[in-house]
């Protein structure tokens, strides 16, 4: 196993209100030296909710997507609070993006999206025995929600707007909990 | 289906030499007016190589990644670079980071890793008949190459270190390539 480079440095580069960009010297371990530079996100990572209504549907979220300018079809997902817990902070954003709420909330497994660069993670929840609940969101227009039957997932990973990796990735982990692996 | 926003305007907020922020003045259809800031990538995106070493190897990749600050396993990936096409770009990361070329390359599909505030594209390239190939990388230490049976993808996905969205994803697509998803 290598050791880990030596972080001599870190220095803050920008910091927009949104995005928290630093600068780490780097010694590693063969005695190169590297500056790399991060995108800091919190601590508390974000969520990622894989609502499951009755025993095979999925439901989706379709929205725009400042970063891409289109809307995109995904999972809800959002930043987990100030002194909330993952699960909690899914249980919250699927009542504020879907209208439900969750009785049953697992969390399946955590993820990076670019370790390379970007300091963040997210916690993948199953939520499951939903009840209708909504809370206040601070979304710009209406979230159209869409029900998904798991037994059409092919479809929906054909789909040019469902591109997410996270929520593709939580489609077959939940393809093989609802389906199992040699079912589908 | 929803109207787009209609982009009032475009500010750019930071440049870091690497990363490039701004921000974009948004009037929704419904005349609810937001700013959003977001990272703008690389027009011509980025390729996660999946390398298949016979009939069922996968080769992975173990390096550590300054986002977070520790090593990770993943696929090999990289930038497309400028008059680059993405099976090219693939071909030239494989050699690169794995020291093997690709006689068959073939685009899986392209996701995004964080559409809300990241304007990224990547595309997944699958790469079979394989034969040993190295270009010079810029990597500061050797990369360690990590070779895994298809067959054994559950252990996998169960791994600390493999976290890493699009490489999960990428998994999952190839195993339902090699394995079916009725024979796993």
């Amino acid at each position: 196993m290598t050791q880990k480079p030596t972080i001599r440095a870190r220095h803050p580069i920008a910091d927009t209100g949104i995005f928290t960009i630093e600068e780490l010297d780097l010694e590693f371990a063969n005695g190169v030296k590297r500056s790399y530079q991060r995108l800091v996100g919190s601590e508390r990572g974000a969520v990622l909710v894989i609502p499951i209504l009755g025993d095979d549907t999925l439901l989706l979220i379709r929205e725009y997507t400042a970063g891409m300018n289109r809307y995109e079809l995904a999972f809800p997902k959002g930043s987990v609070d100030v002194g909330e817990q993952p699960l909690d902070a899914a249980n919250r954003e699927l009542q504020e993006e879907v209208g439900y709420a969750a009785r049953q909330l697992r969390l399946l497994t955590s993820m990076t999206i670019a370790p390379g660069y970007l300091y963040h993670t997210t916690h993948i929840v199953m939520a499951r025995n939903l009840y209708p609940q909504r809370l206040p969101g601070d979304e710009p227009e209406p979230i159209e929600v869409v029900p998904w039957k798991i037994g059409d997932y092919r479809r929906l990973l054909e789909r040019p707007d469902f591109t997410e990796s996270r929520s593709i990735a939580g489609l077959y982990i939940i393809r093989d909990i609802l389906m199992g692996p040699g079912n589908s």
